[in-house]
């Protein structure tokens, strides 16, 4: 990506092993994310431009020395950030802090959109699927590497539990993983707020009870009814702009938790419409890899299909129109098959 | 309370019961909260004034035909809100969201610092003292009306966990209850954020095991220092000031919760610190209610002595000047004795 609006596949010089601890993986499945539509929408020209991508599936091609967990030809998923897994956060379960771990697609780190990645501490970050290249579930499992695990972070920090009331903010692929991350943690009902029908229609095949396509003063009236002029005890928040964050903490009942996961398109929130109930506001980017292990027999079982998120997919050469179909809202998410 | 400065102690129409769900308390200790310190410094001039006062220890003079817990003769504690203790939020813990509560000194319904009050509510909301009213107890139980369970109910949304580590911002009342409570639910160790040198030493008899006089960026450099550059997994945010948001969010670990019961200075919060770390921002109004059965054997026992904060007393002739020297910090609680 050179700037807004501007992607190209290019030849670049070969993805390679540096350290030790490094694997080189070649890439079978990879996705576009609704965040790499922020710089699509706003990056300012670059001539170096910017490796893209963050969710793959790939085969490993070789290992360093130093690498226990994984060896060729392995098919793995990584998680949408790299982590060593032995940390003090890792260890906590937030890999996603990790005190050596990093993005991908910075520095001599490449973008999971291309044919070949370097994985740094490829110990800590990649999963080993039991499972062909070509198996049906391919979609389900790439979601796994992020807008699945992203869901489930919200629904967790909004604190889901059994026969409560949960809303979720938002009809992307994240939100729409959300409503399968509150349906599988036993919420009895489940608004998706969103406005778009086909959306919102694959929201309820997931488990969402209501939809709610009001924004704004009427989306917080329409949960009002809903719940008996209470709001909800959960919020997952998985837009990040300000409108959306507004309408988490408002349609939240007292004493309830907002989970966001959506970047935020500001620094910082009305947190005073949270405090007079008690409502708590959390989230950030997901733990991806501490929740593949929860989340991946669901998906070998097929109790959960959070592959429907893709509806397109096409070889590497249509991603720059990929990012278009996804900013234009004409695709929900677009998977890369190589 | 006539206006910003103006205190003054006045006759008034007796107190008197209205519903039948009420109780009439003759007062017999009261206190100066900080929350009274707002309008002491900002409200606007009123002629009609208003009345003032939320923590009292009363006796019960008269009851509604339809009270049942208490009777004329109990020595009882109020929480600095009234509730019906029947509601959803009442049964779910969260007494300051009841739906039939309200506060003191509003409406007809009389402020605490004056000789008798009207309970709206008086099952839900009295809890009786099985003391007599001399007891030397009667300081400690006095903050299980407010800065006991307001410090406790930092700590909780902070999940205050054995072996870890927790920072307090603030050295008033509701900060060194704070320290109480966070002691009582195991942290190892307790960073109190204050710099007044008689009150932080109190914090240490409580439990603080360091204490950071520094402000704003030094004082989160401290902080680091004393964490292994990590930050504290809980924060207890006791001030409400701007400056004090940020500093609790900024020392807050990856992964780490702050629990808020300072007034809000600001409507917004810079939670933007918040989100790329994955700390969770929690809190309001304290079910002091709820926390008052959790408190007070600790207080009868003598596990923790909350009333230690209270470094004046005096009568209610006394009261406009115990909000001068409060203000002023020369005070950091005023006990009123009738």
């Amino acid at each position: 990506m050179y700037g807004a609006g501007e992607v190209q596949v290019e030849d670049v010089p070969d993805a390679h092993r540096i350290e030790p601890t490094d694997a080189l993986v070649r890439v079978a499945y990879a996705a576009i994310c609704g965040s790499d539509l922020w710089p699509y929408k706003s990056m300012p020209h670059d001539d170096t431009g910017r490796r893209m991508g963050h969710e793959f599936i790939g085969v490993v091609e070789a290992v360093g020395d130093e690498v226990r967990t994984v060896k060729a030809g392995d098919l793995v998923v990584s998680p949408f950030l790299w982590s060593d897994g032995t940390c003090v956060f890792c260890r906590a379960g937030l890999h996603s802090a990790c005190l050596h771990g990093g993005r991908y697609g910075w520095d001599d780190v490449d973008g999971g959109q291309g044919e070949a990645v370097r994985v740094p501490q490829a110990d800590g970050t990649l999963v080993v699927l039991p499972v062909e290249q070509d198996d049906a579930l391919m979609p389900s499992l790439l979601t796994l590497s992020d807008v699945m695990g992203t869901g489930h972070h919200a629904a967790v920090v909004a604190q889901v539990s059994p026969g409560e009331t949960t809303a979720v903010v938002g009809d992307g692929a994240v939100g729409l993983c959300g409503v399968i991350a509150a349906t599988r943690l036993g919420a009895e009902q489940i608004i998706l707020l969103g406005s778009n029908p086909e959306r919102t229609a694959l929201g309820r095949k997931f488990g969402a009870t209501d939809v709610v396509a009001e924004r704004g003063d009427a989306a917080v009236e329409r949960v009002r009814e809903l719940t008996d002029g209470l709001g909800v005890h959960s919020v997952l928040e998985c837009v990040g702009l300000e409108q959306a964050v507004v309408t988490a903490l408002e349609i939240a009942r007292p004493g309830g938790a907002v989970g966001r996961v959506g970047i935020p398109e500001n620094e910082t929130a009305p947190t005073g419409i949270a405090f007079w109930k008690n409502v708590t506001l959390g989230g950030g980017p997901a733990p991806v890899r501490a929740y593949i292990e929860e989340l991946l027999p669901d998906v070998l079982e097929g109790q959960i299909e959070p592959g429907l998120v893709f509806d397109r997919t096409g070889p590497l050469d249509e991603v720059p129109d990929g990012y278009r179909a996804m900013n234009d809202r004409e695709t929900i998410k677009f998977l890369i098959e190589l």
